[in-house]
């Protein structure tokens, strides 16, 4: 089954575009800024990367870069019964959440699951779960059919533009001026850039800070990339997208990359986020409180991987991790960390092999790789 | 916005591979049969052609095909509450279908919104939804536990390999016998190949012909592939995929290419297949006999354009049909037919400008073009 020695193995392949396959508002701009890979996420188009991963992680780490992730659709709930629906629908106690906050929350089915792990979003008259990369958009219209909630749910017309880096506030300051110094960690506002109508949230898929500007008009895509990418001049911005990097150092969750559809918020390592033992009642919660009293059969790690991953070594696949030469896990992304100078991955393990420095190994096209275990994030 | 001039015009990308994509058990297979386009569909890569479109399609029409179509991935319902919960979710009358039938199915939400288009087939101990493109094991789950119903939901381990084309049938018959001949249209047998499990079912994505081998172990995808390209080499066997060339002649719907978030199953074209008279319930059946009775807005037809498409011209996003100037469909595909001689399209327009012989206009990268509606289909 592995010995298909072709292309496909540098894991790239040709991609057909066609209307099944949506794409962003700012995807003319990225082909004029020299986007080169893409995968697909929610049925759209995102950009990968410029064709220079290195720099594109320099630039996250050391400056500002800007990010196409239009791909975060929104599913807006809004309505008399936009918060009791809301509330439902996340694992996590939201009795308190006011305006213009955000919260990380896992979106769970009745028996756990983790179905999405959106950033939800309180705007002045709606709600928006910022989403991951699947149909959220029919679970929450099931719930609120099936319950009788007074709501209407929609995908709103929303693209989010990222700022991302130690100089995104700099330029977040530049272009909407010195009140966002005051904007809290997944805090937003509603606002506008020259009419051109926004949401901007401190947030965004890196640790590296900076903001997310989420574009109410598609039509304005290209204005608004072009006007940000101008006053990003000063700070060196340049085009990027979430990167591989950046993000195994960092060790954020890809969900649908590192979580299969059984995974729970526990083995995903969002334990904080989820609230079993407060008033609020949701779909998931006795299943949660259970996994919780029971704790978690398996959980999330970082790997520090022997040796160097050869740049040839794409992983395309989870690649099982061993203990003894028992499967006790699967590695879901590898990546040479500039940082640690080593290889570092991440992988979901049985429990028992969580503590950090357990020796195992990995199964990789090019032989069996030793690995030491370790708390995420690595930095 | 479509001023972009670039590689990507041409209707290609470059796709990342990674595990949040996932692949198929057929992968290695297509792999060495060389494969050279894909796209992403139930977050699998899935072919689209092995780089000779015009010969994939000739051996469509004149022999048989073999084709990776383990995208269509299965909700699988069992349990006492079987029966009760696939009629709630099938836009369908399902009170006498019986074991080894299949039916292709309106699956709607409570608006009438068509969430997918599978073909459900009635196993000796479980239901099947054969899928399109979008995350109906959440759908079918949600529904299930918000009304209590003792079923169990998963997607089993099953991948569809397709024999399609005039001579499909024989191959068939090699390969299971002369009971093979007895199975109608979307009929279906439990059984296996050397002691590969399958489902076998007259079925598959084209007008041609053929059947579908629901292939129940993915550890045999290879050996599966291997034996049916074996038998298959006196009936001039290759492979290919769902033709893009057959399909639009043969109108056949593609679910989120032709359709929209909001389409009814009416403007689907799907109206023989919605029962909006018959004594079982299902969810959206209220909102379906109101567009029954006034008619849906929209319909799909067909287009004979002038001209030919010039080969670089691919349909990378819907164009806009026009009547004297104003906005009436969208054009979802456009191909040129081998058997038409000329560039035909399919597209959903509002319903006044369906009558077939309306002179209508296409919004093209190169410009106006003229067309003709028509009914579906061309063929």
């Amino acid at each position: 089954m592995t010995n298909a020695t072709t292309s496909t193995d540098s894991g790239i392949v040709q991609l057909t575009i066609s209307p099944r396959i949506r794409r962003s508002p700012f995807y003319a701009a990225t082909v004029r800024d020299g986007v080169s890979h893409f995968t697909v996420y929610n049925k759209m188009l995102m950009p990968l990367s410029f064709g220079h991963l290195s720099a594109e992680y320099q630039r996250l780490m050391h400056g500002v870069a800007m990010w196409d992730v239009a791909v975060e659709r929104q599913v807006e709930v809004s309505g008399p019964d936009a918060h009791a629906l809301v509330q439902a629908l996340s694992a996590r106690d939201l009795s308190t959440m006011q305006v213009g906050q955000g919260k990380y929350v896992a979106m769970c089915d009745h028996s756990g699951r983790l179905l999405n792990d959106p950033v939800l979003l309180k705007l002045s008259d709606r709600y928006w779960f910022s989403l991951a990369d699947s149909d959220m958009l029919m679970w929450v219209r099931a719930v609120a059919a099936e319950r009788g909630f007074a709501v209407d749910v929609c995908e709103p017309d929303v693209s989010p533009l990222a700022i991302q880096g130690p100089k995104a506030e700099a330029l977040a300051v530049k272009l909407f001026g010195e009140r966002v110094r005051a904007i809290k960690y997944f805090g937003c506002i509603e606002t506008d850039l020259q009419g051109i109508p926004l949401v901007l949230c401190r947030s965004g898929w890196s640790k590296q800070g900076g903001f997310e500007l989420f574009l109410r008009d598609g039509s304005r895509g290209d204005a608004l990339w072009e006007m940000v990418k101008a006053a990003g001049q000063e700070f060196g911005i340049g085009p990027g997208a979430p990167n591989h990097i950046e993000r195994v150092e960092s060790g954020l969750l890809s969900w649908g990359g590192d979580t299969t559809p059984d995974t729970n918020p526990f083995e995903a390592n969002m334990a904080k986020f989820v609230d079993v033992d407060c008033a609020a009642d949701y779909i998931g919660k006795a299943a949660l409180q259970k996994i919780a009293a029971q704790g978690p059969a398996r959980l999330m790690v970082g790997l520090r991987l022997d040796g160097q991953a050869p740049s040839d070594w794409p992983l395309i696949e989870r690649a099982p991790v061993l203990l003894d030469g028992r499967q006790v896990g699967t590695m879901s992304a590898v990546v040479f960390s500039p940082a640690l100078q080593c290889t570092i991955g991440i992988a979901q393990v049985q429990r028992e092999v969580v503590q950090a420095g357990q020796r195992v190994q990995v199964v990789t096209p090019i032989g069996l790789q030793g690995a030491v275990t370790q708390a995420l994030p690595f930095i």
